[in-house]
């Protein structure tokens, strides 16, 4: 098995202020293709530390070497110059690509060092940014330099691994089960037997959030043993699991959608846009989803949704009768078959005895069918906010999958 | 000033399973009290690696060495095993300890190697949680080892740092400015001699992404001297320069709308929600935000927003006519004196010769006054979504300080 280190240069993630998502992002991708990542480092902006560093990856013969950060134009940005000094190698001024990029993202006064590269590299095109990237073997590594954006450093890594042919993806060896709508302790209660009878051939880890908890399965023995034993949770699981590995509730529900030809429209109090925002995050989201509208302030509701101004009153607008009316109006006005509403208190303050912070109505309709369904999240704001998102998708899913 | 080196544990994180953000919480913590973080390191379940990756920190005294992860009750789990090797120091177990934490859990099956410690260190309590902590004194190193759920171990970092009262928190010797508006070239044009002139006492870094650039300032020298500077750049960069450290964006806007009395309304397109999710994040938005149309197909933008069909199909959807018309309706509609409107093409398709993938404009309104822009943002889906939001911040922002 090939080994993969990984060196990320910055001070700002030595300070606390950046989390280094780069370096979990490299060893996912190595990981799916076998290749193990059995260090990550980080090194201030320091030409000699990150010199020192570098060459200590070198000598310790990793087969790959990622280096990401330090890659910008101001004076903290010092991989370039490292890497020339370290490699005795000079610094390449790529005067082509220079006016290319300058071209493509509209700038004149591109600096120049965003396109050198040190002269025994490759350049490793940034399809997102400006600053170039490089690779190139040096004694019995692959030496990969990429800038620390992580957007950029993702683009310029998936350009990499797909031009390498040697990076084969092989028959993964892990599989993560995502569930929705079920409580880890009680998802343990589930399948711990099942579990207990397969920890010889499979490693499962829990991995709870506030959109759901994931159940890793890493194999031990033989992939059939794997894949058998995923498809026996699923099934055990099938009221909560809704995909495996990178597949989100969202996803599911936009192919549905699609392939059922049904239309989406949603009026949202509590989570303002964030239940739309997660749709429209998925590119041809346009085929399935009409639109929303955002009632945060109760005149809202009355004037735009039309909820008569005396149930709000009688009932408060965080109730299930204000829901479920947001739903139906909804669905009338933008002319969807599907509708999602939701009213609730995310908090810290707006709670009473009654309806405490927290207190969250849901409705999903469905033709002519409508489910409403009361929550208390006793969280904090935003993790109100994902958890109601998350539950409005949930529902949503539920039916769907047995129309 | 102090060092500090970070070891984190865990086949998990160099498999890309998990994100370390240890690591960047105990930095953060650490640089509020002036304590400099000069590494972090990630080391495979591995007796050999990770005593020899301690070893190399108290060889090169640090003086504080934070070690996570590795104390939980499993097979793979050697963090107490390789300090009692590497320390030549002997497991032992609190069996006090023991039994309250398996009250307090109620688990009559607690692992009891959770509550054991080396003889050399003195025990970390867990609050949250069952394993315990450790620290120790080992030649010039202050030893702190602590568990890895992220919520442990948080809670045990608080706890000693405030037990240890060496650590003071001093005035801090960072701060951040936060732009927008403008790109990293042409900031770092404006700034540069500025900052040639004051390098000495200020380290200056630039810190991009699709939101802004972020400045950072850390001192040299004397924090007088850090202030001065802060407000000199604040000074020369006031069109662009929102505020400082942890000051968002919108947050900012909300404030100006809080004071000056004034509502606001959104009528999203491309965006398909995410402004208005932007500012509902926000506790006390419902103070000055009213609601949203998300008008992401043709129709909710005739029907709904009520923008005249030939309007649409003279201009098309993605045009200043109808984005101006946008701002205009939803503001009259949701009777809010300030509006925002916005309409693109965030990709992947949808794009055409004359209006290419990326365009995308933006109306601000507030009284009687519009303001609509055009911008072609040329990065993926999810970049053009946060850029669009960011734009349309930065254009409302800068008509709010004016006013």
């Amino acid at each position: 098995m090939k080994i993969a280190g990984i060196l990320t240069i910055g001070n700002e993630i030595l300070q606390g202020f950046t989390l280094d998502t780069n370096a979990k992002k490299i060893s996912e991708e190595l990981n799916k293709r076998n290749i193990k990542t059995t260090i990550h480092l980080t090194v201030p902006d320091d030409i000699d530390k990150i010199k020192e560093k570098i060459e200590k990856f070198v000598i310790k013969h990793y087969d790959y070497i990622f280096i990401t950060g330090g890659l910008g134009p101001t004076h903290d940005d010092l991989t370039r110059q490292s890497l020339s000094e370290l490699f005795k190698s000079k610094l390449v001024f790529l005067e082509d690509r220079h006016l290319r990029i300058s071209k493509k993202f509209k700038k004149v006064d591109l600096p120049k060092c965003q396109s050198e590269i040190i002269d025994i590299s490759k350049p490793l095109e940034n399809k997102v940014g400006t600053a170039i990237g490089m690779h190139f073997k040096y004694n019995k590594s692959e030496i990969i330099i990429m800038p620390g954006v992580p957007i950029e450093m993702e683009s310029m890594l998936s350009t990499y691994l797909n031009d390498i042919k040697k990076i084969n993806i092989e028959k993964n060896n892990v599989v993560t089960i995502n569930t929705c709508g079920i409580y880890e302790t009680k998802l343990y209660e589930k399948v711990k037997e099942f579990i207990f009878k397969n920890d010889k051939h499979i490693y499962f880890s829990f991995l709870p959030s506030y959109e759901g908890v994931k159940i890793r399965l890493t194999s031990l023995s033989s992939n059939a043993k794997l894949h058998k034993v995923k498809n026996k949770l699923l099934d055990i699981l099938s009221e909560y699991a809704y995909g495996t590995d990178d597949v989100t509730l969202e996803s599911v529900i936009s192919n549905y959608l699609i392939n059922m030809k049904l239309n989406l429209s949603i009026c949202e109090s509590c989570t303002g846009g964030f239940i739309s925002k997660v749709f429209t995050d998925l590119p041809g989201s346009s085929s399935f989803f009409m639109g929303s509208i955002v009632a945060y302030d109760n005149t809202i509701k009355q004037n735009i949704v039309d909820i008569p101004k005396q149930i709000i009153d009688k009932n408060g607008a965080v109730s299930s009768q204000v829901c479920e009316m947001m739903a139906k109006k909804i669905s009338k006005k933008f002319k969807t078959n599907i509708s999602i509403a939701c009213t609730g208190i995310s908090g810290p303050s707006g709670g009473s005895e009654e309806k405490p912070v927290g207190t969250v109505f849901i409705s999903v309709l469905y033709f002519d069918n409508i489910i409403t369904k009361k929550f208390i999240f006793n969280v904090d704001r935003a993790s109100h906010r994902i958890m109601t998102k998350q539950a409005s998708l949930f529902m949503l899913w539920k039916i769907l999958k047995e129309i």
